[in-house]
């Protein structure tokens, strides 16, 4: 389940970004994609190519990865997003939901450490 | 852009596919969805993962690949499909038509191996 008011377009510095068409209110579910998990030592190789910037950490003890589908790996990062994502490790989905009010043109952001507002520094430089 | 219609249901015996919820007319552009391209090489890790039965050949030499976001990478194979996808390599990204009216309720096919009615042998065994 993609949201139908969700479109992907060119940002101005970070490649391409998820941004909505309409107004969204605080606490809508955007998204529910589902994800192919894999193992260690699948990750390792992953890490050595362009997925290393797309796959998220999964299961419990985060040594397992994931590629999702949807419009899950395209959601640029802030320390201070908009949305949050959550891992459903049993029915192997990721949804994101909105944490504000988001006005029509705003892009759709996701922190990559998780919590909305963990300032934790990745390991690419953002803002 | 994917098509409100559009949803992810788990099939009888392959996994995860998309259906539609509403009818849908031939010629139909269902999804436009970008995608991350990768080199011959990272394509060899990528084979060493799960991932080698969702990337898809890409450049004229078909030598590179790519993993598709959006439901792309979700649409199971027939060797008589109902829909047909076409890369667009200047724009990096990957698009799905259907190729005869499809009803309420059916699942989206393409042909892995490109076009719609191509039955060439795949890697796997498939109706």
């Amino acid at each position: 389940m993609v949201h139908p008011f969700l479109f992907i377009a060119p940002t101005a510095s970070m490649g391409r970004g998820v941004y909505t068409s309409e107004d969204i209110a605080a606490g809508t579910v955007i998204e529910i994609s589902p994800v192919v998990v894999m193992s260690a030592e699948e990750r390792k190789l992953l890490d050595q190519t362009a997925l290393h910037d797309y796959i998220f950490e999964w299961g419990d003890d985060s040594t397992q990865c994931c590629m999702a589908m949807g419009y899950v790996p395209v959601y640029n990062h802030s320390y201070k997003s908009n949305c949050e994502y959550v891992m459903d490790y049993p029915n192997q989905q990721i949804s994101v939901t909105t944490v504000r009010d988001i006005k029509k043109g705003e892009e759709l952001l996701i922190n990559y450490n998780g919590d909305w507002d963990d300032e934790t520094q990745l390991w690419f430089n953002a803002e």
